[in-house]
């Protein structure tokens, strides 16, 4: 026989079973197996790294997951700083604010007769149904929220900010938005136009014809300046979608005004979708590096796996292996309260872009 | 042997094979057939339905389907008005505006080195390759179009129309853009922030702080004041996203305000998502009807499959078997060149929804 | 503007829509297009190819596709040569069977009361339907054919031109068991005891305990011992599964008796699987290079799509494009009467592979 | 506000986050949640059922477990009886063999270049590497042992016994076939022939041309038997494939003989494909029911999920959760060591179905 081959260096180990294991050892013993389960292992790895470095990491948020019963873990993730910004779709942070106000998502059937649903004003959600008599309360709730703004443009960054501060002060509630208020993290929702967030909002104008002014191109800026200043990144997906695309520009358009940025150097993401189809949300990290989203010397890891799953195991170990780097760790600070938001006492501007090789900044 | 089941009616008609068949015989003889076959098929009879009856119809555009060489096509149906309003995706307005603009897209290669296409400034989607250096002049364009509006708000629909008329001034090309802007079709981008386009009209604000207004929630409101005019609709969804859901929530939107308004009469989707992750690009018609999105008795089809190979099809066979729908088809008329828009000569606000119930109106 | 990068040199050219387009000028307007539309497109001029050149071609065949409505294309393949071996799951042959014997598969929905369609003997896959008293009566059928057999083993490729022969005498209708056994195309099954096919030969060792013994080893020796005989080989591969992996590794195994072989030159599957999961019916044409399956020179190309949508198309194209290619074709001739089948002449034994190197060869 | 809906009752309760979070804490909390989350908690529970009850436990597997790192997990279940009875791929078996044989796969890339592994004979799966050379000492290692065995047709279940037995007295290492010697638990191969373990046996013709006789429709009938003998049964399939119609013709075919069979009463699937192209790896439980393959009260959940993430998290759960069940199960007994296996003393014939109305039986 000749010679081994350069390629065969490490051997697969194969999962042994053994009663009361942990998340994390669990993970661990998934590191030397195959397939979506070695990714998943190493996510938790890629993760880890992140929170010992100095980087700002974004999570994007993608599909029903807050309806589905993930949104005290993106709380969690932001009350104890696993991540530094979330860029979501609308509707999570509405399915979110559904819960916050104290109502709830049901058990369903994706089997269901929908006309029945539709006929008793349920909202189905593949197995999971809710009251739209909730959903329009719900709006009017934002809606009259709006109302009670400035009439200037707002960022959905400011504007998320404000709201996530009245949904704590009306309930006291955990929850994505009254988290990240809670803890200073921004939200960023792109496609706020594109949810029932955005619906609640455009019901003000009914009152008040020039409320709802959102600069969705503010949110372009502002998140780009954040990478401006501090350049160092990470971008942990879940799901795809507008966020992960979202956090992907502001890197790009960064680079533009800072050299020092180089795409993300971690990147996790959770995903369905499958890349030959040439859509976004399934586009692998490779393809990223093509663009510079990502650095070509980045540590990631794309795991094609429905979140449900591998968010509540890869979260939970990182519980267990994540105290040590979460409290020595090195995050940025923000201020959210104001108009311009600032990144470790540097303002950041929604109105135009830093430039690094300005002598004035 | 028992009598036979009212199950077993209609036989399958195995596809006979002959040279020489056209897109809609082909189409024909796979209306016997099963799986996505049969729904393709379907969608043929669908869209010819939706042609022959007086109902607005929407397309939505996910999916890189202009860098992936699908734009010539989007620009035929907007032209020949087998379609009355886009909703797409920033992204391929982009990449259709940098082919209107004399540039192209290039065949490429899913297992690419993607560090030597950084280091050349070659951007990959999946197996398709632009240029960075073109995609800056294109951002650079853009802005500078962007510098020439006032500085006050528009809707997407409205700074769409500007843009697609400033690129047929410019090029005399036919694509997405400028074939809207010919045919009076409003296109709305609700997610515009998520682009390159975004990205091009925020760089406008390096000149101008207060450049760049969009009112994407003006765009709720216009989309929903449509369906309130013209409370008949159709929707046909190429890849999901947030174009998927906007069509969607313009309805629901709508029957708030106008109770003739029941859910779109007729639905076509084309995607590759899957619904059982709970995601929206997914999701099913039938979910769809639960929130009242689609009429519970609509003319609906779900082809799986990817539009790259599905929509070449389907739409040479509606070139030949459209042709009499087309020519008396009744289909709403649109002025779009001043900022509030008409459908039929009746103005469509984006401040406040109309109120179908109000006697003023 | 630096220089044109070597990655751009052929721009993707946009569909043109046109009435009156047939099967392979849309095909050919795919070719410049982008993901799976292109790739089928590829697959069209992989095939020409194939045809051209002077290989032996295999087509494998899983997933539901005879129920499905695509039986009579298969059949048209092999009758017009347009392959010289089919590998099938035994639940093709089995629903070919069905309809051959002049009974139907039936319209149905995916959505149905699976409890009523049991209660009515109703058996369905996906949205197609079938009589289960139908499905005994074939059983029956089968079993009585094989209480006709010899009591001695039988490869597949033995027992089904035998029983597509006795189809044949029995209702002279086209199908793929008769459309083989008129062409004189050889069929293997390698997991025929995973189908109907097996449960009807199982059947007669009611009557005759040792009936229905089928030597699945000599299919493997069989089919490398083509191989031996004709290396130069091609591969088109429908939906994966067993046959996917059989053609695959009959070549494999012809490998180690005749150094001439090489892998497959020429590869085509059309898959709805995907790769990242590990699972044979995904997998890449690049990892088969790896096992030497294919030629790392091959021409090849994976259709990530539905059969029920891309065969019709891709049949339709061929039988305009290949008339010429198929009249002046260079195909293996078999006979397949007997026990031992020939191929050009010389015989093809199951008892022992055939040894190039051996000089009574 | 209406009356509550009844669509609207048991409220999704969001996962917790905590640290030190066993597998089985971690299901429960999976339980009240959505999507495939949710599917896999159910998953836990129907087995825990299934362990409680008196049924015969199938387990199906297809897809590269072992090669992927999970083998040792099945040789779990099967020492501790999890299940009764294997039914799997050839391949997964013979990387199984591979490894217990002393030898390993390796960790890999899903983009290597799969020309430099094929110059150094390295076969890839995937994400993993393996020595071609080890795999032809394979191939000898196995069809020397069937040199061994008598020149009569054996059925895959005696053939695999024997070779578990072999492969345990030259090793004595753990594994999939040394557990289910070691536990007596039958193991099918219906596909035998579309592997490398057919493979391996058919070059025993070279010596010996009658070697290598494989009675896979012998397989059915025992399959079958042992269904006919004990009537009720459960399902437990991974990755669908031969294996998971296999379990299911068991059934259909055993009610021919005793209509105590009424389809299985337990069924779990982890499958990554999809229903909605029609093939029978992603065919849903419910279509399943249709046929009688299963009961219509089952109880029974589909996750749609890669083994290799579910599987480690749901059999370490199951390990803390079930030992109570696997102390108190009743399971069947089998004896495996001659011709005529027998099910709790019964013998189970592969020459003719036992006929449960017969009086002789």
């Amino acid at each position: 026989m000749k010679k081994r081959s350069r390629f065969l260096e490490t051997p697969i180990v194969p999962f042994a079973v053994e009663a009361g294991l942990s998340a994390d050892e669990i993970l661990t013993r998934m590191e030397r197996i195959s397939f979506q389960g070695r990714n998943l292992a190493t996510a938790h790895r890629v993760w880890q790294k992140m929170l010992a470095d100095d980087v700002t990491i974004f999570l994007g948020m993608a599909g029903a997951l807050s309806a589905g019963g993930l949104r005290l873990i993106v709380a969690h993730l932001i009350a104890h700083r696993y991540i530094d910004c979330l860029v979501s779709t609308g509707a999570n942070l509405y399915h979110d604010l559904h819960e916050t106000r104290g109502q709830a998502h049901y058990l369903g059937s994706p089997r269901a007769d929908d006309a029945a649903l539709a006929a008793d004003r349920v909202d189905r959600v593949y197995d999971t149904y809710a009251s739209e008599h909730e959903f329009i309360a719900n709006d009017i709730w934002i809606s009259e929220f709006v109302e009670t703004l400035e009439q200037r443009p707002y960022t959905t960054r400011e504007l998320l900010y404000l709201l996530g501060g009245h949904l704590w002060q009306t309930t006291g509630r955990d929850g994505i938005l009254t988290a990240a208020y809670r803890a200073q993290v921004p939200i960023f929702c792109p496609a706020i136009a594109d949810s029932s967030i955005g619906m609640g909002i455009s019901q003000a104008r009914q009152k008040m014809p020039h409320a709802g002014q959102i600069d969705v191109i503010g949110d372009i800026v502002e998140s780009a300046n954040l990478v401006i200043h501090r350049p160092r990144t990470a971008s942990i997906v879940l799901g795809g979608g507008t966020p992960k695309n979202f956090i992907n520009q502001a890197s790009v358009q960064a680079e533009f005004y800072n050299p020092a940025v180089g795409g993300h150097q971690y990147a996790v993401q959770i995903v369905t979708d499958v890349p030959h189809f040439g859509g976004a949300s399934g586009s692998t990290l490779e393809e990223a590096q093509s663009w510079g989203k990502l650095s070509t010397t980045s540590a990631k890891v794309t795991v094609n796996a429905d979140a449900t799953i591998a968010l509540p195991l890869l979260v939970s170990a990182l519980a267990q292996t994540a105290n040590d780097a979460l409290r020595s760790r090195v995050h940025p600070t923000f201020t959210l309260s104001s108009r311009v938001m600032t990144i470790d006492g540097r303002a950041v501007r929604s109105d135009r872009f830093e430039d690094a090789s300005d002598p004035a900044n």
